[in-house]
């Protein structure tokens, strides 16, 4: 999915709405326990309820891991469950040397087929690059993070005055272009969010930390908006686990409509 | 497993050596392709040939996941092939926030029931601790490894003066003791070997870098050697594609044989 293609969907659902998929068996409803795959038919409910007010899916990989191969057959079946104009971020957090890379971008892009996957830089350049040879596929960094960790090192100061979050930011954006890079950016601190815009104007930013971990949506989507909308905003917990009853799907596409609404008003005071 | 199990498990087989499963379905033997599972049985016969002579093997996650879920499977009988007195490590690099370590955690320690996973610092002490709460797991933080991108971040000198490697070592080392942290330390600078102890003298160092990467086994081995041993030296391509023909794991037994007898030798004069 090329970036237009993704500033398209956006225009069109007024939403830059990123659902996290991210199903965990012990907090699934207990009626999804009687079927064959209830990790798939928890997956299938909500991306039916939440498909129209969501420009991406993001399932954690975590989470079918944890099944072991039966998880990768409920990763796959869900996938193929998606709408082909919805990207799809494989939440892999993968890192490693450049024939290792290589071997993951093939897994997540060409036999998952998914549009995007994060990636950890602490490996550096060559543990990126292999991500980058998919024309159309998307490797999304991490730069800053919400959680607490983000601390012990992202935000160490460097030699150079940098923070090392800045530096991995200003050195990874030459190994590709706004059209095949992202970055995680957390939703914790928005001024954060100024000094990353100005590094960066044109990339897309996934922007976790919003929901559950708490992020506020108007302050973070007008301090990282840009003319592409150049944000997406991933929602959770707060999303798939919104009600723990029969009610379920039906809970997450109220509460993924309640924050597609407030996103279509925070576009229409924004020019694009 | 304990510190001293692996420690006595060292002194038996008179070998610190890793074994790395990484089997690459484009260099697995041509013959092995009619087999239901090539990728077990390739791993099965490498086992079988090299386990007199390593005291570790270390599967690479990339290579059985790029198989989606056969690949889990595969992964999952190759472990169970493993001698119960052989440290199984997990070489996944994965970290994520801390609801999604422990669930990786569960996968690797639990479900794969590995001794140790490897895992990437970048997101701090929340995404590393769910690995610490498994009494005789280890986990293996990413310090500094032997890929040319190392230099991109890792080498970086900080506000204080320090590296960021050697800031991982010195902050991650309070999260655990020595008895469930291993550090991964490239084998391409000796020297730094030699600093890295002054920090840590008595954790287990994962050495990859060693054979198919250039290092010098003899000259890191006293680098990196403590009264414990205390390191583990990891050899993947040069072991396990030895010879590419029927005569492949009797190929990679002499080469994991080849490595033991230089290990003997330099333990022999080293004391432990």
């Amino acid at each position: 999915m090329t970036r237009s293609e993704l500033f398209n969907s956006i225009r069109k659902k007024k939403s830059y709405l990123c659902v996290g998929l991210d199903p965990d068996i012990d907090r699934i409803p207990k009626f999804l326990l009687d079927y064959e795959d209830p990790i798939f038919e928890f997956n299938r409910a909500i991306i039916e309820a939440t498909k129209d007010f969501c420009v991406a899916y993001k399932p954690n990989l975590a989470f079918y891991e944890a099944h072991g191969a039966r998880g990768w057959e409920s990763l796959q079946k869900t996938l193929q469950e998606i709408p082909e104009d919805i990207l799809t971020i494989a939440d892999a957090k993968r890192g490693d040397i450049g024939n290792t890379s290589g071997l993951y971008a093939k897994t997540f892009f060409q036999q998952l087929n998914c549009h995007a996957v994060t990636v950890a830089p602490y490996m550096g350049e060559d543990s990126v690059r292999p991500f980058l040879n998919f024309p159309g596929k998307w490797v999304i960094i991490l730069a800053l993070t919400s959680n607490r960790g983000a601390q012990d090192f992202q935000t160490m100061t460097l030699e150079n005055s940098k923070t090392l979050y800045q530096q991995v930011i200003e050195k990874s954006r030459s190994w590709g272009t706004a059209d095949q890079i992202m970055y995680v950016v957390g939703a914790t601190r928005p001024q954060e969010l100024v000094n990353i815009r100005t590094i960066i104007p044109d990339h897309f930013l996934l922007i976790p930390g919003v929901g559950a971990q708490g992020g506020d949506l108007k302050k973070i989507s007008e301090a990282g908006l840009n003319n592409q909308c150049g944000i997406l905003v991933n929602a959770s917990r707060s999303i798939i686990y919104a009600a723990a009853g029969e009610d379920f799907a039906e809970a997450a596409g109220r509460e993924a409509h309640r924050l597609q609404v407030q996103m279509a008003e925070i576009l229409q005071h924004h020019t694009l």
